[in-house]
């Protein structure tokens, strides 16, 4: 895919991607009706059924066809101490700043991180993230105009911690004893629940447990569309092994996860790992998938090798113990150590989108150039599977043509359409993926020719495929089995 | 299945179901460790299977099998004008009274309901839906000691009106501007939506809209379990029709979803209609669908008919139009009216687990009575689908049945258990309700019988079954199919 690097201007940019979104029915802004919610999105009718398509066939994946990882699903309201154990409370904040002039917020490294990569003969002389509050305010007063106002004046606040959980309460007084944070991530419930995981159904260490939902954070800026958000969704798996295991655990997890991006038609060109200079005073190692995104390299996904930190806190903080008995290791009592796999489903939404999207030259050699938009999306993938399309709406094919999507339909998620040309409806079903298009024509309802032979193309449909555009007659009989075989024997392009 | 009205010791009652929900991993307390969260559950490794079950099944049934219902997922944060303009910031409260003695809240008008169904003689001479706060709080201090601490001096608070909404804000500063309510309903944001929806996905009137989700509310008082909890998951679908038409429509879905209860295994007999006598004040009609739960019957989802309230509201708030042109009509223009189907997820799930639970006497005529506990559900929602089982792990029966496991998991959620012997793996099974256990034998691996001549059961296995543990022979090539088909031709047990 060409990306915002080249001058090409049939290449994928975010701006493309956010406005097939909105008009196709993908992504919709929330509240839009009244000027918008700040950071958060609606996924409409075609958006809904591609995530859906996602996180269920990561579900699929990690938990069906991995013997040793099972599911939960966890409350986004969990006890309040929980987040106090897992250093939320204390440590879960971002350094922020105000423009006094114009009153816009700005966080107070990401202000000093873009001036270095946009003036980078002035520096602070040490890394960001390792100055104080005071020394990011003396470089900002010194060096840096409000990004917002473009006043010169530099009159800002004092740098201050904000801290990022949501925060409400239960009951009608707000006091602390009735204080909830809405989760800022899913894998604390995972380790409060693991001794339960491990008694209802008998788990044996090594394994793991895969958690996909809702997760909030009072982000101070909200960037690049689906991407960073307030309200988001991850797909998360804590893998619990004996101490001592966890380097080769977190070289497996490692291993795996990429190859499931591989596996869904993400090509490894497209992906890079970046390691964690710096780590979580916890963590053991981390590393994340990054995503070539047409705003460049981006993490899709962190691995993190997290210790036995989580549970020994909520050891701490509960007085109840956490530990395991190894009785393969002769009744060895241990905390575990845990490897996590960390997945933003709007992220990987996002990622699957912009890889899939192709401005294509389809005209032939020597006509003028022709493009189409279409979406190579991997078919599992796909917010629809099939659509059926009658040649024309009179002569009974409409009828026959609804036929065939009620035939379908159980087995696949399927659109109709009767509206242009069938060229015209081709061309709508690329932009949205559909990697099958079925026509309905005459031959598919006339027993004979006109010459009153016997059609034998009677009780055949034309299946039209998106990415070659090739077209193929099948009997009606075997089309749903042609379909789930094409499915199953699908192959990415190459670009 | 046998209720509470009787005096069988082996009736489904809610203890049990919590129970055998917490042993077998379907469903814990949210936080057990630090005492509990009240109002929130976490859904185990089982749990989560036979909630994502429920959830997906009614998303096909929904989405996928109506060609004129398309999908959405709005964003739990909207903008706090939406819930101005429902109505909920004004009228979604509940009152409460606290004992001042020991501090205890309860909801005044379900004190005095609870007090009266007791003491039916006692009256405060009017419903209790058309009391004012005074008249409660006078009939309460007449006649009502605290349920809570018992004491008979009645000393209580003020009635006053209690918001159901969760509140926080967005961003360091808490004042009006940046405040977000936690969502008490996911169908507002199909309303917020209506336009973006009929514009990208041309849809035309009739449609519906169904969405899946979690929705908050601040609940005083929880209760039943996951019944009724602060933290839920909701299945809804609003169906937008021409005004005149609703009566119809209303009848239609009505029907609908009644149907769809029966189609999952719920017997007519334990589901009955409840018609609201009092209406929402913008509201033309409204039915519950109830089950009858151990508690008695209890709604399990709500049919609504809303006119054109909600689109209305959101007209005038927004100053958005929020009609629709009707191009099949004279281009006649006019504001949907609108059928909402709402079903609870959570209800679902334990309405489910209720109605498959049985404690069945296993024994032979004449033998002494042999208790298994079964979960009759019906195979598409179980949470297991196959256990395979070696009958013994040693000889590579272990192996053998390995190697099963992973032939089908592609296309099963599958177990796999050697512990202890196979009739106890089946009880244990029978508990979960897997509907197929799968039992790898000698026969299975042995190609020649001890005599040397051909085992005909070569290559073959057992497939139990969990309602009638009836068992059969099955070919381990033909085993998906055959165990697909078990599936598709599934008939529930009559009881």
């Amino acid at each position: 895919m060409a990306k915002t690097e080249t001058k090409d201007t049939h290449a994928c940019t975010l701006d493309k991607i956010i406005s097939l979104c909105k008009r196709r029915g993908f992504v919709y802004q929330a509240s839009e009706i009244y000027g918008g919610q700040a950071g958060a999105w609606d996924y409409g009718p075609l958006g809904v059924e591609f995530k859906r398509n996602i996180q269920n066939e990561w579900w699929h994946y990690m938990t069906q066809l991995h013997d040793d990882v099972v599911g939960l699903d966890s409350a986004i309201f969990q006890h309040h101490t929980t987040w106090k154990a897992s250093g939320h409370v204390d440590h879960f904040s971002d350094p922020m700043v105000d423009c006094i002039e114009c009153n816009a917020r700005h966080r107070a490294d990401k202000l000093i991180e873009d001036f270095i990569a946009a003036n980078p003969e002035i520096n602070p002389g040490k890394p960001v993230d390792t100055m104080t509050h005071d020394e990011m305010k003396a470089f900002i007063d010194a060096n840096i105009n409000c990004p917002t106002c473009g006043s010169k004046n530099r009159k800002y606040t004092a740098v201050r911690e904000f801290n990022l959980m949501f925060k409400t309460y239960q009951g009608p007084i707000a006091d602390d004893s009735h204080l909830i944070y809405l989760r800022p991530e899913t894998c604390q419930g995972i380790f409060t629940d693991f001794k339960n995981i491990v008694q209802s159904n008998r788990m044996k260490v090594p394994f793991g447990v895969a958690q996909v939902g809702k997760s909030f954070r009072n982000e101070i800026i909200f960037k690049n569309f689906i991407f960073r958000t307030c309200e988001f969704e991850q797909m998360e798996m804590e893998y619990f092994c004996k101490p001592g295991t966890e380097d080769e655990t977190f070289d497996r997890w490692r291993k795996d996860r990429w190859q499931f991006y591989l596996k869904y038609g993400i090509p490894e060109k497209q992906l890079k790992w970046h390691h964690h200079d710096k780590l979580a005073h916890y963590a053991k190692d981390a590393y994340d998938i990054t995503y070539n995104f047409p705003i460049g390299f981006e993490e899709i996904e962190g691995i993190h090798s997290r210790t036995d930190f989580d549970l020994s806190q909520h050891q701490t903080y509960s007085k109840k113990d956490m530990s395991y008995i190894d009785q393969e290791d002769g009744n060895k009592k241990y905390i575990p150590y845990v490897i996590e796999t960390s997945a933003g489903l709007n992220r990987n939404f996002l990622m699957f989108l912009c890889e899939a999207y192709e401005e294509q030259n389809v005209a032939k050699e020597g006509e003028p150039e022709d493009y189409r938009t279409v979406l190579h999306l991997d078919p599992r993938l796909a917010p629809i599977t099939v659509a059926v399309l009658p040649l024309m709406k009179k002569d009974g094919l409409a009828e026959k043509a609804k036929e065939i999507q009620h035939m379908l339909k159980e087995d696949f998620v399927t659109d109709y359409d009767t509206s242009g040309t069938v060229g015209k409806r081709y061309r709508r079903q690329d932009e949205v993926g559909t990697p099958f298009c079925v026509t309905v024509d005459y031959d598919t309802i006339q027993e004979k020719k006109e010459d009153g032979s016997a059609n034998e193309l009677f009780n055949t449909v034309t299946v039209r495929y998106r990415d070659s555009m090739e077209q193929e007659r099948v009997a009606l009989d075997d089309l749903v089995f042609y379909i789930q075989k094409a499915i199953k024997n699908y192959k990415p392009v190459e670009r």
